[in-house]
């Protein structure tokens, strides 16, 4: 069977499937979960086997440590994927929520309630629990979900979703609920992004340049960050005790991910008193910082130059750059410029300050006198994610259950015609 | 200018204008939807005489009578441009709303507030009613709007245009808020849908071809719905008089709607005694019948044979589909493969079954014992609308004021960081 072939029956089996599964109750999911959980553990030997044939093709092949180190399961990994399914189990069903009821004056009633989307597609790199992560979502908000991993985890993705599979044989849920893109052909992913009338939404997961082609490619509607370029604006009205906390933990505590900050502004006001001191304690922990014409004058040593380029780099890494501004209009100015719309904050003491960072910094996230590292869907209190959104269409931020969910208006008359 | 660089001065022109906009209180954006109500209708010489203008180049090339209809301006409908204005003022400002309060165990305070999308693009057909009704619902819920009319429709548009602007330029709202692409070539739709990084949703309002090309040729995600093949199922189970009222509502009353019925469903059950009358009636106010084998067995007399294609086609006219079917399952399974996912109904008196249509058929809005031509933004209570969403993401059926809107979290804290 040809790619293009095999991909469109995937998908239909998947919308087939997806109609029943829309129908099926919380507690028959929550047990098929749970049930996932279980053979994830019991498995566990089968699963690091396949798991060391990628590890092993990864060092053949010379990948990075990072990645290998992101590509590798183990017992304590294992255990992780099995708690995710049970946490996603424990959450409330999102599906016939009724969101809002509505009486006419004609008689009519109308509901608005909550449906799945139907066929899920995400795409992603090399981290294998995100199989089992976003099966789990996915059929816990009622939907077939299409995956599709790295080929560098192609072993482990298929042992894992083997072991899913099973558990699903033994449910009511349709088999074809959950599909497994296998192919490590590019253009597999293309012959799926082709097929907007079978799945509702795609939703990729890992670099840029990933996202950036499932974006230009697709024909299905995307959930989608490029990146997360995410700010601290140190005010002088700041704590500077708070503001060198809040700076230390939003760069170094992770900074390989998306809600780390990248760039850290400071009002002139303040910056001769702030700026030493966080610089030296940052140089300290292994950060390299790259400061506007401002920031050098203060800190003499050490401070390689910030480009235009700085400005909107996600560096991942342990990178900062650095720029004086001119209160709180030129932080709201740079954020909103330079930014990439995800994660933002302001430290400050004043209220009215904080609400106009709050009210004109144009990103999903916006935060007062808290580190950017909160912006992920257990931190909001929504349980396990799928992506974080940077779009505003449909979910921003971090796109949880009720991300992967619709809604109908159920209307009930007793023979309204209209005039 | 050329043609590329004249859009996306435009788009830059709104987008700049949509950060002050998102700030503008209630009270100030009523005020000028009021303004622009009465510098419409103290301007109905104007308009009426540039309308004139499109008018004879329409009547020129030949147009249709329904587009020419379309096209015209009468004091009527200035009226009813300015009453759609005055409405939208009534509407409950959705900017600011708090749609979620999250109090953290680690202290954080989350609040999920409603804001504008940004920068809406609007692309419709001969109507120029459009003009006037989306910057309305567009300024009301704080969004800079670039809107693009039919080229048959220029000189009204223009004038309308003309007329809003200048009443913005007496109110705080910064004028580039409303954009118009005077341009008749398609080559600046093009240009616009390259936008992403400009313009937040596109919706396209008009015939499936004007969609689809819109669909596949943009960057910028779209809200829309390419046609509404709507459906009523007639059940054994019927109160059959209340059906045959709902039946020539739903086909007779404005066939040339999205909303209006293009297939009907009946179950065998009952078909031999309700199609008779129905279809009598029917003919009888102009309606050609297109039935399935059964149908012309049933009636033997008048009936073309329905085709494949029949089943999937919007005919926006005094033409209807009749299919009987093997009871619910039968209805069912034919709306989710033929409709179009816009507005469907069924007829009976059991509620079972009735909640059983409700839940599976796969439709923005489903309806037991209505006409399905209350699918719209009035009829709902929502107020105007800018369209019809048969997508699943972010919007479903009437996209009112609130499907212009998107959400930011903003978290306030006292110094949490991230353990």
């Amino acid at each position: 069977m040809n790619l293009s072939v095999h991909i469109l029956k995937m998908a239909k089996a998947a919308k087939g499937a997806s109609y029943a599964l829309a129908l099926v109750g919380g507690h028959e999911k929550n047990t098929a979960l749970k049930a996932m959980a279980r053979a994830l553990l019991k498995n566990q030997d089968y699963l690091i086997k396949e798991n060391a044939r990628d590890l092993k093709a990864a060092q053949g092949a010379g990948y990075s440590m990072a990645l290998i180190d992101r590509l590798t399961l183990n017992p304590k990994r294992i255990k992780a994927m099995a708690d995710s399914l049970l946490e996603t189990a424990k959450l409330k069903d999102p599906i016939g929520e009724i969101l809002k009821t509505i009486k006419r004056p004609n008689g009519l009633l109308i509901k608005k309630v909550r449906v799945p989307l139907g066929v899920v597609g995400i795409i992603y790199e090399s981290r294998p629990n995100v199989t089992s992560d976003c099966a789990g979502l996915c059929l816990k908000s009622g939907n077939a979900a299409i995956l599709k991993g790295g080929r560098e985890a192609i072993y482990s993705n298929k042992a894992i979703f083997k072991i899913l599979k099973r558990v699903l044989s033994k449910t009511k849920i349709s088999m074809d609920a959950l599909q497994l893109i296998e192919s490590s052909d590019r253009q597999a992913v293309h012959e799926l992004l082709k097929l907007d009338e079978l799945v509702d939404v795609i939703v990729p997961r890992g670099g840029e340049e990933l996202i950036r082609f499932v974006a230009e490619n697709s024909k299905i509607p995307v959930v989608k960050h490029y990146k997360g370029v995410c700010h601290v604006y140190v005010s002088h009205q700041a704590d500077l005790e708070m503001a060198h906390q809040i700076t230390m933990n939003a760069k170094v505590q992770k900074p390989g991910v998306c809600n780390a900050m990248e760039t850290l502004l400071v009002d002139k006001a303040v910056a001769r008193k702030f700026l030493p001191p966080v610089i030296a304690d940052l140089q300290n922990r292994g950060c390299e910082i790259r400061g506007d014409q401002t920031t050098r004058v203060i800190v003499k040593d050490g401070i390689k130059k910030a480009t235009q380029e700085d400005w909107r780099t996600e560096y991942l890494d342990l990178i900062l750059s650095v720029k004086v501004v001119n209160g709180l209009k030129g932080a709201i100015d740079h954020i909103n410029t330079y930014g990439s719309h995800h994660s933002d904050a302001i430290v400050t003491k004043d209220k009215t300050e904080a609400q106009q960072f709050l009210d004109e910094v144009d990103s999903a996230c916006v935060y007062v006198n808290a580190s950017t590292r909160f912006t992920d869907g257990y931190e909001f209190g929504f349980g396990s994610e799928v992506g974080i959104s940077t779009d505003k269409l449909h979910v921003r931020g971090p796109m949880a259950l009720e991300g992967l969910t619709s809604y109908k208006y159920e209307v009930y008359g007793n023979g309204q015609i209209r005039q």
